[in-house]
């Protein structure tokens, strides 16, 4: 179980079949630099273009189309101290007629302090001198290339990840991705120091993070990513609209109950009924994300 | 600030303008019993008709349009001990793809064990056998008379309120509504023992209840339901797709956050992107519901 | 078959099931007079309140619940000389990110000329001096009472009709709609002069009208509104988004086929994949409007 | 200007930045086979995998990303004489109730008579024994490459085109791509002999053709795809839901009407508010398509 540190000096607006950066094995570890959703590095210098560059791709020996890649995130350190958003709130989520109403576009610094465990905007506007929402690091987008020959934009997801934007992809959490080429080739970046649901001003807190994850490959076959944390497990679906999303999210869901949990659908729609959440990753991207979510209080394995 | 213990004799399918059943105070509280969704009674006797038959409606003394009436859900306590669900998922939840393998629709009925504070199947499937979620009551349906004399169906909702199905609107909830007619003309019923997020199998667990609420005109007015919790404030849209009940709750946080907190639609969208949480409520009624909810320890009153 | 003139001094703002104006026969040809969408007269009075006051309702004798009534469109003549859209484009129709340089919303009015056949702006901006699109009447929301006793705004539709703002409801057109109450309840008004698809500006050219329509009871039953013109059969839809109205409007051909033309489902899956055509009625109102409409020239009763 | 004849020996599932096969100048014209969406070439052998394997790419010299390419298309005639279909109706235009009751995938093969100028299927279900819709060409699948590496399946569409599936992209039609990379990369298949609006059973008419289309370099900048036929102008949105593709395509008529006919967007509003048409190309692939067309009677260059 390897550990290995890689510092890009390239990057990727699209998850597709680009030649591998590094090959590592099942169980290895990888700690990996990454940039900000509009290409500023640690040094906040602009070293890539937007949207959303990617660091990778790597190759993970023994991934085989029809496998899965299990994506622990241990660890998401901001590696400089200021993120940024946009502000207002985007025109995915104001009914059409408030639109016209809405402030123009800006972008906002925030301060991230690790060790008070908050992030501050520099110039609060009245009414938010006092806000310091928590630092919760997460990964908005990564993934792994997608079948047939498809190159997808980062700005975007589907089945094989990407551009999610869920506050749940977070250290402690184990993401699941569907893989369709040899070494399912894994791509991530677009960290964020904070985000609500529906990533609704179109942006996280934006930062370049040190990013460390440990990457294993599952000889099992899943269609929609799949994620645990220490408390739920999860389904994600991407897709417009978010009815679609959620559509997706659910029979993947379904699908586990049955295959892990041993519960027919009847019996898996008796259990969701009562305990099912929903989270709306994002509600921005040309693909909202939909996460279904169960906690594992209420699971037990036959 | 009188009591009112108020027993039905009939009821309604639709939140309209009928004859009120009963005229109360601002500031009264209302003891009532309310019979499940498909018209069965504390004695499992039929005794109206599906959908969601309605108690009241109830009308508040000083309610005027333009107003607004908060409703203090203080207690719902089932009034029988059993309720009952349907399963499987529903087709609003399932890739369409998936819906030609779901089973055929059947009832399924549960015992409320309300010293246990726990809901069980009667019959439960292989794999369900120890499943006891919490007895988490609800209202599915309440709401106040529409604008301009309609008379909606309680399978619906709309900015009046109705068959929302979110699981938030349970004691200790207070719910505002706007008020269209004079005397508001309140009306509520269809109470869940328990119903996770979506009501995805068509229903919550379906009981009748006796349910009493607080109900206190405010002269101040809201475009679409609001609701406060210990915890959270929280608006809700009602509409389909997703999408569009999304952008109705998160069009009347960003005004409420305008209204009481200070914040203007820049502020409030800084505060809202990282804080923001969604909720479905359900995701398969007619119109859809979505809730936009932020913490309270997140807000102070200017 | 009585031929029935009626004046109206009252209107509607929702359909529902208010005291009949008038009782007629199945056969019976009704003249009525309509007013334009903001209460309008022939003399341009302020007769009555937004949106869209409806003549009727009218009792067709005979009609009970879950039978259809045929409604012919005799004659729809204007009945003043000028009619009034809104511009520009609604919100509803436009990319969100192109809303906000929109200009602001006006009214202009349109000379109706009935001789030459044509409709005029009475100040037409650059471009369109010479801009004389035909007039083309058509009856923009009718039908007849839902079930249940809902009472539903005029703004929007359903399975009952209503605002529907479908071009083809024009004269020639017979229009079919489920009968819910006994006697029917029909109601009528919102005339348009003139109107392309999807009703783009939030209203077609708004005026006054004398309409002429011949009610017949058919003893079957539909449950979708359905029409006839000289070339075509089509079925309506009603919903949002326009996904969900043409799966209403499709399905709803799909039993046509079946009940009138004696195509199964796969039969007339061949028909329809080569030879159908979507209309948009309306892409403005609370709900839109899908027509799945069918040349009679590839229809042949068995 | 040059006629090039090109017979493919490989195939793409995805339209994105492959080696050019052919480079042409513009104003040259190719003709080039093409097969049907299973892969099938014009002696009915599998050659390539689904979906929608494509001829090409052509390099038009001079195209440069910012410009328009313009694809006249000249004549589709089918290679073989026979082509197939699905049936039932496809998920996505059924009521999702109505789903469960939909008869299983087939696949049924039609005789394309050229002299005739009609298809028919080979083996009729009742009531189709005559049923012979006329043979109407067009491509189902054709584009640029897109913007910044993106390699789209052949399955959707997007602002460079892709598989919008609208019958009137046929012969005497000029469409318009938007050029985001040197030499445009032009690639075409997937023709149909037939197709009713929608591709509601998933497929037109599939076939092998030989097709002609002659390729013009425009300087001049669009965001999606436009067309001309001998009477219309159209202009074309793909996205889901059908809301979202009907809003691209109306924003971009109203840029055009701007652009080439002096209208400004108030003008434009009043001019397509009573003359538009919309079509709905595809309701069935993962972006549905829509045309918002306008004739060219209505409109003057100023």
């Amino acid at each position: 179980m390897a550990t290995h540190r890689f510092r890009p000096t390239r990057y990727y607006n699209v998850i597709g079949t680009a030649e591998p950066v590094l090959r590592v094995a099942s169980g290895d570890t990888l700690i990996a630099d990454t940039i900000d959703a509009s290409g500023l590095d640690a040094r906040e210098m602009v070293v890539a273009e937007r949207p959303n560059p990617m660091t990778g791709p790597f190759f993970i020996e023994g991934a085989e189309p029809g496998d899965t890649l299990a994506v622990r995130i241990d660890r998401l350190t901001p590696s400089r101290a200021t993120g940024w958003t946009y502000s207002p709130l985007a025109v995915t989520v104001l009914d059409p007629a408030a639109i016209p109403d809405r402030p123009a576009t800006e972008r906002a610094v925030w301060n991230i302090d690790q060790g008070a465990g908050t992030v501050r905007l520099q110039e609060p506007p009245k009414g938010l001198e006092k806000f310091a929402p928590p630092l919760q690091p997460m990964i908005g987008c990564f993934g792994v290339a997608p079948a047939r020959g498809q190159a997808l934009s980062t700005a975007t997801s589907a089945q094989n990840g990407g551009n999610m934007d869920y506050r749940l992809f977070a250290p402690g959490t184990t993401a699941w991705f569907p893989v369709s080429v040899a070494g399912a080739l894994f791509y991530l970046g677009d960290g964020h120091a904070c985000q609500g649901d529906g990533e609704i001003t179109g942006t996280g807190i934006e930062t370049s993070f040190e990013m460390q994850v440990t990457l294993t490959v599952l000889k099992r076959t899943i269609i929609w990513p799949r994620g645990e944390t220490d408390r739920d497990i999860f389904t994600i679906g991407n897709a417009r609209p978010l009815d679609q999303a959620l559509q997706h999210a659910t029979t993947e869901m379904q699908r586990w109950l049955g295959e892990d949990y041993g519960l027919a659908p009847r019996a898996a729609s008796h259990l969701m009924g009562q305990v099912v959440r929903y989270d709306v990753g994002n509600v921005f991207n040309p693909a909202y994300t939909v996460a279904c979510r169960i906690a594992k209080s209420w699971l037990a394995k036959p």
